[in-house]
């Protein structure tokens, strides 16, 4: 049933409004400009028509079944306009308005008449004190804030749950950039009625999704909440970021989402015995995701690194090799047979220790040839490519060789550096969902997470 | 007369093509695209003309002075070029070809007769093996990599001085998406005659230069590198990488650029000594050095957060006070008059404790009130302001009104995320030397950058 809130047939606007100022335009506005293809309908008591659509006074008014309701009014309408919604059936609610129990006793008043309505009845609730969801997949984005301030990311296969409605907007605008996608983004604001056990079920059968990011502040539920994150979490990987890790930031994260201080330790065992993967900020967070979504499993500690960078290969080693201010894996050993194979392909002053250097000279063949030699080497565990637009034999027609081989048994996680070609390397790995970073650091770090859930998984199968 | 290099009146390029897949080809495209605006002398011993410029057959046949000589042509043919332009007076050469030292015997041999005829000039030389050096300021652009491959910043403050050719061009591309500037690269290959401590006392009283960055392998000459980065640090700020930190790293090192390999913890100690800030990645490094030249000195260590993303202020507060996982300072704690100025210009909802939360109601003008009223408190050291594009009274205008406080005593860091409007106002911090940052992480690392150089310094001033 709860695939109804992520597929509705038919959504209503109520508040829908001709002011762009207005929450209840944006949301009408995001619904048509994201494509939903299903019925629209605006409430509105005076407007004939919103954005091309018909509008209506009321939803009882409406005459068809309907799916969601997004509420887009004052949080003193809400309950009224919740009862409504209860009595002609609408299977979901978007509560959107600020104004509730965030904000003193009488918005607590107003969030138990809610509550009492809803236990009357078979309708369900998303906030209040929410910016909404979006869902690519089926066209649905109730986000109050317009696309001309922030980008939606196309469909991918990230699920992202974030109790902070506004990090969430900002996460999707910045992974927008290199085109990273997500299966769906939902904030669930005050958790009135639904809340993160119930979406985590939902994800974990839903196809589109291979990873779940979250972020966190409030954990009302503890012991349920890290059952269920423990049993998703061996079908489908979780990354969290669990802020108000210090005294000082609890306090702030009371302030924020009324998140009672925990002891940073105890969650981090608990994180840790789930086998969650903990991010510690938002780059971390959706890098992390995509690794564990795209990336075949990491099965030991040996990294290979190929680059046509000699620096870049050095800050690499560094990075995978060090305890403090690195993820404290191995550089692979190379056989003294793969060794000698990659002799014989690159050039004579290139390097064929690992990190490979392919100097200048590399070609994307060079590339190509060297990732087969490796993946044949039983002391290599997983692969970093540096595909770096500097050098005259790099193209675009990398990102076919990579995406070819990260079909294979071996994990490739890809570094790219430079916001021309680079980027465009950048985005077509992305399109073709192999794991690619910006940086040296983002890459070697999103290798530390595979490794992490990898292992995890493996000690559970032979538990 | 090293001002010379820097600001050549006349080039000359030894091997120019009309072949685009040639060297000689590509640093004529870029000094020409650059816009040096000098004389350029293409030395090409059969054609008349490229790329609008008039050949010569040989450098002696251009007839008038030659400031600096671009060697674009195999190993072999360069000692008998230097000789040539030692004889006809020029004053400094860049010889780009690999095929040197660095592969062996041979390679040896060529670098030993060139070094013996500068012995005998005042020509100087800087390479061989080097990508070359850019120059914004005078359109001085040597580089063997064409624009579409890989950008080149636009003028700015820092210098980036980097024993990887490959990961300076890397990173200058990258830095570019931001509009991020330098003041000069050099990359100094392998370093037969030119060093980086004569390039270090250019840098201390050229005025175009505010920071220094450097990305370093394989230091030659410890006690006098060591004496000199101490030396220049007290009048401008260094961030080092300093790449080979753990045996891997430095067997790779070893390979790359023929760096020994040292004890990091003595290294480190040395660094630490001299006060130059260590990173760990190019990220940090330019991220280091825009913090460095751009903002005031922050004097202790408590910081204020203003967000209008509750999350982010969390997570901030997260980096700031934990030293796992963060950098160790303090958030300030207000004084309670503070509070109370900040309650009366915000939003009931938003919170006036430290990190202050100005809401989705959040205005530029909430901003600019807000941030005065910090700038007063004596229990602020420095501020860290997100100006986030998700609430609907933020605006570009937002740049002007941080820029202006940046030039009062407090300093000031930004923290971005977001790629529409929020890249907008990242380039616009940039383009008015506010360091401001895409990310929480690298927002608050640069604000631990800052904090270690001003202390150092404050140290040094006490002695």
């Amino acid at each position: 049933m709860i695939d109804t809130l992520f597929n509705p047939g038919s959504i209503a606007v109520i508040g829908a409004s001709r002011n762009q100022e207005k929450i209840g335009y944006t949301v009408l506005r995001n619904l048509k400009e994201t494509g939903f293809r299903g019925q629209i309908y605006p409430i509105n008591k005076t407007a004939d028509e919103i954005l091309g659509f018909k509008c209506y006074p009321t939803v009882s008014d409406v005459g068809s079944k309907i799916d969601l309701a997004v509420i887009a009014l004052p949080a003193k309408y809400a309950p009224e306009q919740v009862r409504e919604c209860a009595k002609v059936g609408v299977d979901y609610i978007i509560a959107i308005p600020g104004g509730f129990s965030e904000t003193g006793h009488e918005g607590k008043l107003l969030e138990e008449e809610i509550i009492g309505i809803l236990k009357q009845s078979k309708t369900r609730l998303i906030g209040p004190n929410t910016v909404g969801v979006y869902f690519p997949h089926s066209g649905v984005n109730t986000a109050l804030t317009p696309p001309d301030r922030v980008l939606f990311p196309p469909k991918g296969d990230i699920a992202f749950i974030s109790q902070s409605g506004a990090l969430g907007l900002l996460t999707m605008d910045s992974i927008s950039e290199y085109g990273v996608g997500i299966s769906a983004f939902v904030n669930l604001g005050n958790r009135i009625d639904l809340d993160e056990i119930e979406l985590l079920e939902y994800f974990r059968t839903d196809d589109k999704t291979r990873s779940i990011v979250m972020y966190v502040e409030n954990v009302t539920n503890g012991r349920p909440f890290y059952e269920k994150i423990k049993e998703i979490n061996k079908v489908k990987p979780i990354v969290m970021l669990k802020a108000g890790r210090t005294q000082a930031s609890a306090k702030a994260a009371s302030l924020h989402t009324g998140a009672m201080a925990t002891n940073d330790a105890v969650f981090d065992g608990a994180l840790h015995q789930a086998g969650a993967v903990r991010a510690y900020d938002e780059t971390e967070l959706l890098d992390y995701g995509r690794a564990l979504a795209y990336s075949k499993p990491l099965k030991g500690k040996n990294i290979a690194v190929v680059t046509t960078a000699g620096g870049v290969g050095v800050i690499t080693t560094d990075y995978i090799s060090s305890q403090t201010n690195g993820i404290g894996l191995s550089m692979a050993n190379l056989s003294e047979a793969t060794k000698q194979r990659i002799k014989e392909v690159i050039v004579p002053f290139g390097s064929a220790e690992n990190p490979i250097d392919l100097t200048a000279d590399g070609s994307v063949s060079d590339y190509e040839k060297v990732i087969g030699i490796l993946m044949e080497d039983d002391g290599v565990d997983g692969i970093i490519v540096y595909a770096l637009p500097q050098t005259p034999k790099m193209d675009k027609s990398v990102v076919e060789v990579i995406e070819r081989f990260a079909e294979r048994e071996k994990p490739i996680i890809v570094g790219v550096i430079g916001s021309r070609m680079g980027k465009e390397i950048l985005i077509g790995l992305e399109k073709k969902k192999v794991p690619a970073f910006p940086s040296v650091q983002r890459t070697v770090k999103a290798v530390r997470a595979l490794y992490d859930y990898s292992t995890y998984i493996e000690r559970r199968r032979l538990h």
